[in-house]
């Protein structure tokens, strides 16, 4: 695939033409999708990005992820609605309160029924109608175990599934799941985007944001990047 | 779960309240999946059907889906639109011609890239949403192997991953994807509709109905279903 493209935003401008993998990044629109986004285009990949809108409450989301896509210049932004609020049985989805306690043991009320597994279906899909390979999550189990789809052997497992149920897998060749966090701690990460060029004001972590999509400061999203902002000496160019 | 049902055109009027194992069905309308819910039923499940609206060319599917489920009285059945073509990748969702002349050998051009993985994902998350832990799809192996996710490692690989990535799985919970027509033959599945007093003149099976939902004759689907009712000794009630 031979392209031109331009990265503004990094901080300097890049202007070339050249050949790259191509790979499908989620993109939330949250800290930890933008920061993996970018790691992706350190590590040489051309990005076609693909933001689930699900019904999430934090609608605020959405917006985060298309100025994230803008600043890193990445083209090919597809926005796929998909209901999920129709399923139920999540703090994110339905009319149920955010939890604004700090961290509790086990699977928190914020977990989305089998959400990474439907979302990295829907991006292996996308991939592979696009001939890419490669596909980018920013899950982390270091700082936030309690989730069970963003460890490591859940991954491995999606990626032999992707191999088994695809025209692709079935012609031979493999799926790669990259999860560039999924080992850092929270102030790694910010410690990362901002070694990276990001502009991390871009991007939202809140839960249960205010109207004009101003974080709460009382979830455990919100908590855990003030501390991780915190650890890593940078200031939050978002925090209230 | 306690819960009245009527399931009138089975051939009897069945009316009880019992306790039965609530499990998720994806039920596309066409003849395969209407077995795999009446099957699903015969064995004792009490049934919440899902059918996804992907944007297929046979949206006649998705009102054989609702007969379907009227006529075998699953009170819960949720229509979910999520719109595939904007992947492409597939002569069902794009605009490639389906192909007449005949099965071809590989993958055919009427695949849908990673179809049965995003369908099982969403069946997984409105299942943990349900507090169920079983899932039928209607996917069939014998007569048409060309697809990749219709194979039993896939089946076996899914189960594995939905064990890893959900929080019922976390708990210890265990999912079973239920796959009762993988080794039937066509005839086989025609048969045991049949028997169960399913009638298949609701069901639809064309990739490239006319604008009345008549059958072309011609697709792999139309070949396979007269196929498989003429070795069942059976008149099709939809044939031309």
């Amino acid at each position: 695939m031979r392209f031109t493209y331009i990265v503004p935003r990094l901080g300097r401008l890049r202007l070339k033409t050249m050949t790259k993998p191509l790979a499908v990044v989620l993109l939330s629109g949250g800290l930890d999708s933008a920061v993996c986004a970018a790691v992706a285009q350190r590590d040489g990949f051309a990005l076609a990005a693909l933001t689930i809108e699900y019904g999430q409450r934090h609608a605020i989301e959405v917006q985060a992820a298309r100025l994230v896509a803008t600043a890193l210049g990445i083209e090919r932004h597809l926005l796929l609605p998909i209901d999920l609020r129709a399923f139920g049985g999540s703090a994110l989805t339905d009319d149920i309160d955010v939890p604004k306690g700090g961290l509790e043991e086990g699977v928190p009320v914020t977990y989305v029924p089998a959400r990474n597994t439907v979302f990295l279906s829907l991006a292996l899909a996308w991939a592979e109608a696009l001939g890419a390979r490669d596909i980018f999550i920013g899950v982390n189990a270091m700082d936030y175990s309690g989730y069970p789809d963003c460890r490591s052997e859940f991954i491995h497992a999606f990626e032999q599934l992707a191999d088994l149920g695809t025209k692709a897998g079935a012609e031979g060749q493999r799926f790669h799941v990259h999860t560039p966090l999924i080992d850092l701690s929270k102030a790694e990460i910010v410690r990362l985007g901002h070694s990276l060029g990001l502009d991390l004001a871009m991007t939202t972590s809140c839960y249960d944001p205010g109207p004009n999509g101003e974080p709460c400061g009382g979830c455990d999203s919100c908590r855990l990047r003030a501390k991780g902002f915190a650890e890593a000496g940078v200031e939050d160019p978002r925090a209230r």
